[in-house]
């Protein structure tokens, strides 16, 4: 199984946003191999529809698959809510999405048992929160509100910025009714936005998954024994994206805090 | 000729916004068959670079070449900058991009000769409205600025809301220094908020290139002799669209201001 080991794990997303998970997953195994598809041609995911979103899901699986990856991440909370199942018809090897590593941190951290999680239109549409969610039992109680307007305002350099700050109010002040102690943010972009919403959920706990992500990466590769147990070696990681590499290396920095190889590479 | 002439007009956006331009062409030209392509799975274009949207323009001309149309109208800024020397070396028929209209338009209304354009980053950054307005010589004075946000303000209902002044208000601070009197709509989407824009940049003319490039549609087909000169029946609008038909149709009639026949498409 030497070999498999070697292989490098397969991660993607609609963009840049996976970074985040991918840097988590780089702080939790140093020493694996990385291979990121940013779909940056066509991003962003959020508001596109179910059968859309699995077709440009599988095109980069296979795409993956033609790397030799040994399992596959799905760093998208939107991929993650439509294509984990179509994913696992057409690839044999582990495939692990954001939503129930998240969920299962949200449940770890919450005191009073409500929860709320917000996303894009097509993530919270899907349900697919609700639905994991719903296998904890009945006495969890869970809030959910779309943001669509989160990920364009961190795209374009609003993260920082008052109007960041109203979109968030206004998004928000439903959820800060329904006395949640914790919020799950469920689009890989809203990391960058922390500082906001914190602000805005004044005392809530906010469950970034990435770290989630990256604990179950390295728990599913213990248990496949896929895990490259080589300590010694720091792993590489390479990027690719359908777009052109310029503008996203700039902003990769933002994501993943390290310069790293990036090429284009059209599906 | 007559089966030329009874051929509709091809017209393309990235996704909805170019449907405002269908409209003033439908207006203009009652009696037009048109097939209108949004390429909803893939936008926005207004991020991305110049061989992306070239290949996707490209594609989306090779669809409506196949659905024999007799012209072809670029109905997106973003795409018109930069793919229309691309689409003629396919196509042999008409080609009328937006930059132009709108340009001359805006010459005519202007009195000081002083012109502002607004657009996406990928329209700014191409020059493609400094290189059109240049033609006109050095008298004409021209000043631009992205305004990337808007398009995500409009399509996720911020269209009227104090937020979208507070963006318009930012954006726009540097552009009223410039004492212009006339500012082109350089993005299909910005008539939607035509209001806002009115509102930050009192007393300036605004240039919406719909209704010129609708001007230029007619002037074409008429030096062509492809003008379907039949004005007794009302032509038909056949509306594809890349993503799924369900979203589109409701926004399609803040476009568009009527129900039109809409199909998925996948290229």
């Amino acid at each position: 199984m030497k070999c498999l080991k070697n292989q490098p794990i397969g991660i993607f997303d609609s963009g840049i946003g996976g970074l985040t998970v991918a840097r988590s997953i780089r702080k939790a195994l140093p020493g694996e191999n990385m291979i990121y598809f940013g779909d940056t041609a066509r991003v962003p995911y959020g508001n596109k529809s179910r059968d859309t979103i699995i077709r440009f899901a599988c095109e980069i699986v296979k795409f993956l698959v033609k790397k030799k990856v040994k399992m596959i991440v799905i760093a998208c909370n939107t991929a993650s809510s439509f294509s984990l199942n179509a994913i696992k018809k057409i690839y044999s090897g582990p495939v692990i999405g954001v939503i129930s590593p998240g969920v299962k941190e949200a449940i770890d951290v919450s005191e009073n048992g409500r929860i709320g999680v917000i996303g894009t239109n097509s993530t919270i549409n899907s349900r697919s929160y609700n639905k994991e969610i719903a296998k904890y039992g009945p006495d969890i109680k869970f809030f959910s509100e779309s943001c669509p307007l989160f990920v364009p305002l961190v795209e374009n350099k609003f993260s920082n910025d008052d109007i960041a700050y109203d979109v968030a109010e206004r998004y928000l002040k439903e959820l800060k009714k329904k006395h949640i102690d914790t919020l799950i943010l469920g689009c890989t972009h809203y990391p960058i936005l922390k500082k906001v919403i914190s602000s805005v959920m004044n005392g809530i706990k906010l469950v970034d998954s990435s770290s989630a992500v990256a604990k179950k990466v390295k728990d599913v590769l213990v248990k496949e024994d896929l895990l490259l147990s080589d300590k010694r070696s720091q792993g590489w990681t390479r990027c690719y994206v359908s777009d052109d590499v310029k503008g996203f290396r700039v902003d990769a920095r933002i994501f993943f805090k390290k310069d790293i190889s990036i090429k284009k590479a059209v599906l």
